[in-house]
């Protein structure tokens, strides 16, 4: 069993693989160490302590969690009152792809129109507006969030300039500001990018600095710049099932990612390569569903000619494009090869 | 006080007055009755009889709860799944104006464009196939009802074969059919209806009827045709604050709503004036924002005469409709008394 | 049906009859004013006038709810964070006889041995002590609040002095205190009772007067003291389904039981009642489950002898006391008459 | 800091390391495979087959969790319905130490009193009976499970025979059997213990097979032998946050945890050592708090003696004993070394 899976081409998604070497050897050398639990231990700590630096945020409260979902429940839940509701993209991880997990917490997803996965300053405006003037506002959902990703679900960019008009406008209408990083370290490694985690530090209230696709094994580091905003988040961790035991396993893989700027680095090779597909996309005349900048790679095929590829290469269903054709995505990630991208180019160019 | 409040003319809602007068009467009549509590006296019994007859469904299951919010919550939480959501129309109660009920029980509304306020067959149908098509449906709340309100929020009706359209979809898919008749007894006083309480019954899985817009001081009956379907309702109910002490209250209105036919002509007058207000508003050259057969009128007003007009008539805030321009609603009831609307027709005039 | 369900002698409860007439009469009077929704007529606005004056507590919030468990879930849910639970008696209502609302809004009830319906300010600083000292306590649940009833579950009321020490342990520990009203009227007319409307207000961060079981048709007056403890209730009440529509059949009715002191005596013949009912059957040598001082009477029958009784008269079951006997309760009521007890007498005498 | 954390004797836990090296190995073996997320993978399916295996049930569904508060909440909640509650243990690990997860799930613990971690089939019986003779059911919490753990919280163990007294009391009431293993290897390598895999298989509903405290690194294996009993369940996972995206990583562990018999060996030498422990304390005069066979020995120690060994040995504060003393414990796990045990009785005897 050990080989047969990794037969396969596959550009399916950027969580294939386990955990960047340094992180595997890290664990092999403290495997047999004592630590106390939930996220109590010198691992934790040290890694808290890179991720203030890196976001020059020296007050920041980091905790540790184990995927993405599960962070976006607990902090969004831990934030909201029970009749306050979070704005979010339509295409938005959280209105779309967690099966309800804000809602099992009581609150309503407000989704906002997006455009290429984002949503704008303008937007959020008007709803907040909208409401502020509704008559009938007080048996409605207030909005008291917004929540956006970073990069986007579609691997699109939000530039420093549209998140500081965002945040503008969650301060002026009283909105706490929440940014989903699952990938963020394939923003950080993007030329085209020009946000920061010091600026997100900066601009929003909470966010989280995705682990899982970003060479971890697993794990997502909760940033809360102002550390008095979320009395007892530990207790609500593990209300919420989200208090790991060993918490020094997710302490141990962010203090590794966070030394040597290895985090802000990552994400480079997966950048160049899904570069590289593009290039090839467009050379062979292929149609991209819409122009992204990250390791997300969104093409829209003819039918047949999916799944003619489909036998070859493994990537993931995106969504319908008309009767004739789908849109389906390639993924690379951190540990993508440059010879991956030569088999692929090779079946591209085969027809 | 007691005179204060009525001085002035208003047509801001359906809920302004107390009861049928019938009802009253039978409130004096038997005030100091002594009865069971919790709905399992005789007059509940009875009533729920007269209901039963009238829906030609010798076999439902009725529940007498206190208002529409708090009926469509319990009895949407009490058929759901935790990981099932509710089809809806974007405008629906529901997904705006319950303050997040439906996602308190933990449950997320599946907005649908609405036209109208009506969502269509063809439109449910195509959500439902893309969910079970979606390869990530998994990891997605899954569609389990569709909530529809008839009339709808905007006094729009779903005819006959509209609704046995969406029935159809919803056998076909697996889906419950929820109607919310909180106005209802304007939908069945509406010469262009063709919906029965017997048709109700055939095609949804639960509906309820109302009785606080209605005529009642407060109560809906929620009726399921198929008795077994919400196993421990009574249990359910208590548990969301929603089991009346003295339920003989809402068993005495009900009952006298089903005598004689009652809540099947209850409506008629509000109809008629209805009818005359559009009448009016067409003939002096107003708009109406859209056509309903209804006790409600939907009007767009010219935003200095809607003010001018609000300091000799209440109606209510409906939405912007552009910088100039609002729409409003004036609606009737079973208690609006013909020189009332004469009062209003030389208001409108007047200009 | 109107005579038939009154025939028989009945002590099973407070709330088997309508309303005081004077309720009545003003529900008459004023069926067909109109008047706006939700708690924002002028009738609720006297009625808080009134209860403010009665409690001395001229800033107080005051939100009119339809019943007890509704008033009980969603205070308590609005004022818990959802780590927080609340310490109530083993017996207290709604730690048995709400079927689990308080843990449907996701909070723990942390219930303390009781004595006689009881709890003590000893047990509740143990209890609040030994979470503070315990090392494990960010893994649960926190006590927040402290729920007892006035009277208790089994009658029984609190003196000021013990009110006091749990005021006091509560201020100590950072405890909110919440008690519920739902036969407060019977404490009120007891002669045994030492804590006013005033005691209350100034004691407690959150209580409700009691409308169902004291005089009206339904209804319960949640009062908070400091107005600013629960942002955005009405919202929450909403959400809650516990936000009336008629908001003004609430109003009304606090507005009449708040005139002339009509609330503080309308418990009167009720406890002289209960009071001779206790003697009688003391004279008849049965034994008292308990001694209490208000309108419910708990007593140990022989089983036969219940059996036989219930033939007669209805009470309703308590719990059972040994393999022989059953503990029951005979509760009076506002409504109950001199010549009901007469009747009662004749047949507990006769064996 | 990679060592300083292990320089002291530590025996506070059994999750103070991290993985078996078996399974560290395979690890570092299989990390650049490519493999498709969320427990579709090659190594789960493999680990879901041995484990079936083991259990001797062979349609059994298996899903692999991260940890067990995780574990329990989000099984319990699938099986419960809104109104429905679970009978605890007062000291289980749901009921104290998972922060209320189960209410937040919305359900009731009803707890039950214990002897050294355990309940008793009988206590079961007259819990479901009271309720179903319980006149007031309709308005109470509905038992419909019982929860308990082997080993217990205290590190006690069920026979067989209780257990099988249980699950009779179980099916006669229609209450489902749940079981928390989460020290589940502790069990099966004590010699007392006369409970396998497939008499859990065989007595319970659902159960948890503990990966954390049993040589995993994290993960809890939840065993459904009757496999529709949940359905839709990975998407009920996914809602509570408890679906990890790189699913292998838990399949992997159990796989290894399951080949070769290696979980039902693994905690043989913690056994080995605290029974060298106990014999130690005896030895010494110290008062063993309750006879458990298991890797969890709990003491009492006077309270100067405590806070002196404290200086040279971690333990766990378990509970106070009396003004002087204190109860505390000491745990082995698969990776205590005799050398530990042996520092420790040099301590125990120093005095």
């Amino acid at each position: 069993m050990e080989q047969s899976s990794s037969c396969r081409l596959s550009f399916s998604s950027d969580y294939l693989e386990g955990a960047h070497p340094a992180i595997i050897e890290r664990l092999v050398q403290t495997n047999l160490m004592q630590t106390p639990g939930y996220g109590s231990d010198a691992f934790c700590e040290a890694a808290r302590e890179k991720i203030r630096a890196a976001c020059a945020c020296p007050d920041a409260a980091v905790y540790f969690l184990v995927g993405g979902t599960q962070a976006n429940a607990t902090a969004i839940d831990a934030l909201l009152a029970s009749y306050q509701g979070v704005i979010a993209p339509e295409s938005g991880h959280i209105n779309v792809h967690e099966a309800g997990t804000i809602e099992f917490g009581g609150h309503k997803v407000l989704a906002l129109p997006q455009k290429a996965g984002k949503i704008r300053a303008e937007d959020i405006e008007v709803r907040a507006a909208d409401f502020e003037a509704d008559e009938n506002r007080e048996h409605m959902v207030a909005p008291a969030m917004v929540y956006l990703s970073q990069p986007t679900e579609c691997g699109t960019l939000y530039s420093l300039a549209e998140l500081r008009a965002i945040n503008a406008v969650c301060r002026a209408h009283g909105l706490l500001l929440y940014v989903d990083g699952a990938r963020l370290a394939y923003a950080l490694a993007c030329p085209e990018n020009d946000v920061t985690l010091a600026d997100l530090a900066a601009l929003t209230d909470v966010f989280y600095i995705g682990g899982t696709k970003c060479g971890a094994l697993f794990g997502e580091a909760v940033v809360v710049p102002q550390p008095g905003l979320i009395p007892h988040f530990l207790t609500i961790m593990k209300q919420h099932g989200a208090l790991l035991a060993k918490g020094r396993l997710l302490g141990l893989q962010f203090d590794t990612l966070f030394a040597d700027e290895l985090y802000l680095h990552i994400g480079e090779s997966a950048i160049m390569l899904a570069d590289r597909i593009r290039k090839i996309l467009r050379e062979q005349g292929y149609q991209l569903f819409l122009e992204s900048p990250t390791n997300q790679v969104l093409v829209v095929l003819e039918n047949n000619r999916m799944h003619e590829l489909a036998e070859q290469v493994e990537f993931s269903y995106w969504e319908k494009f008309d009767a004739d054709h789908t849109v389906v995505r390639f993924a690379t990630s951190w540990a993508t090869r440059s010879e991956d991208v030569d088999a692929l180019e090779a079946l591209l160019s085969r027809r």
